[in-house]
């Protein structure tokens, strides 16, 4: 039974230390206070479970459970040491260390977003959506204390990897896969098209507005 | 008894169609690419009911039922066709169409908000509060992911009806008005105040700040 | 029975009104309108208590009790009297009235914080959040719908005292404190160190990153 339920805990304390300490750069790059760098830590680490436990009325197992917020605070401490002692830390988001771990993290979070859906009995679109706020939602909140629109919105092929990970968890429970497979190709699909993305510089086409003045 | 339902669930598809297109048309003014233009769209039609469901503790609609997301996905490509074909969509939030559209959304979604509120046993203040939030709650969502200060906090006559409405569902349901009625006499009122609000641009005062600087 | 509850019910009020005035204030400084003056007054005083609950699966005490929600209006009334009566109200922040009501609130509301959180049968991790959230949630908001960064993320002493107090309730409820004493302590230790931080202008280190330019 533990076997079954491994690779998915070292996923996730994989993805809550990536999380964490890209949140806590991000709080030290817009110049916050210490308490401010570990809030953002912890919120990017733990804001889009804690939303998704919210959506389905659950308590959020960030505050019912000491295990994520404690990998969670490490990663902030993490972060605080690479911030203090590598002055080249400017690349840490940059190293493949980083975004492999990152990639690791979206996939594990989407995967318990689909499942905690599935679970919750919601439809099709519910199991997409909690898949994609999970993945990307602590991120988001982050981005939205710092007065930042959240990157997955403008740019990035981020978002997009949790969404089609949504889709192939319901494509895979719909055909009847056996429990645990849905949500191990969910988060295979994650991770591949994640990597792929980064590695050919994938990106969503803006839907430009042509000939329009910046109105309201 | 689908009779008494019909007038709202037509309400409510204009009402998600047009939101649909106002949260996506914004987005991509604020040059969002596809993903952010659907997030955006999808979060202004189904954020208030969505933060609604969230605070009365029960499962949301927008994930536990297909219908409202798909509406309001059919409301993103539409959105989405305005823009690629219609150089002149410029002003298509300032035609009559539009206009009457969201302001019929503005009373269908502030009628059910409070119809939840009285529902889950709120007190008064309950079910004014989650009228407003169900009626403006995801446009002021889409705002603020894209960095704006929500627009009913600044100049609009717009939250003004939802909350009135709120007031008059709670005084006809306090006066023992007969199942269905309260509903109709705020979805009413919402939808008349807005209408004349357009027409005669009627506005809140400021609160004005005499001899101010703009410190913190 | 009533005499053990009296001090945090006289608090609670006292934060409340504090709370309200601050929200308001900042509200007429952003220059909204009346609406928006209300709603930031009313969010500044009753967000914080509102997440708390939606984090526990609660029904909010602000939209299912009438009491605190009377009390943030009369708040947002007492602002608006300031402003139009006190062309001097640039300062009302900065009275010692206005900051020790401030810090009753804070030592409240982060004692009734902690108090849900162990009543829910949260972690020691759990009960620190929701005693944070609880006291600095509603300003939180607030910053955020007027496009500011929190400012407790940013500089002030302000967050930590209601951490501390979160520590310390737990503290106290570990080592077996009789029914009350866990709140009484949490209270007065947020109560006094926000007094010493703003008497001796304490503040928390920023973790500098040196030689960064402000890149993403």
């Amino acid at each position: 039974m533990s076997i079954t339920l491994d690779p998915f805990a070292v996923m996730n304390v994989v993805g809550l230390l990536a999380f964490a300490v890209a949140g806590s750069l991000k709080a030290a790059d817009a110049g916050l206070d210490a308490f401010g760098v570990a809030v953002l830590g912890v919120i990017t680490a733990l804001g889009g479970g804690t939303t998704r436990d919210v959506l389905v009325n659950r308590p959020p197992a960030s505050l019912a459970t000491t295990w994520d917020m404690s990998v969670a605070l490490v990663g902030v401490a993490l972060a605080i040491l690479l911030i203090r002692r590598t002055p080249e830390h400017v690349s840490v988001r940059d190293t493949p260390a980083f975004l492999v771990s990152d990639a690791v993290g979206l996939a594990a979070f989407a995967a318990t977003g689909a499942l905690v859906g599935a679970q919750a009995g919601l439809t099709p679109y519910g199991i997409v959506v909690l898949a994609t706020v999970t993945a990307v939602g602590g991120g988001s909140l982050a981005d939205l204390l710092i007065g930042r629109i959240p990157v997955v919105l403008r740019e990035d092929f981020y978002a997009t990897p949790a969404l089609l990970g949504g889709i192939a968890f319901w494509v895979a429970d719909a055909v009847g896969a056996p429990t645990g497979v849905p949500a191990g190709v969910c988060a295979g699909l994650v991770f591949a098209t994640r990597m792929l993305a980064l590695r050919y510089e994938w990106h969503l086409p803006e839907i430009r507005v042509e000939g329009r003045t910046g109105d309201s």
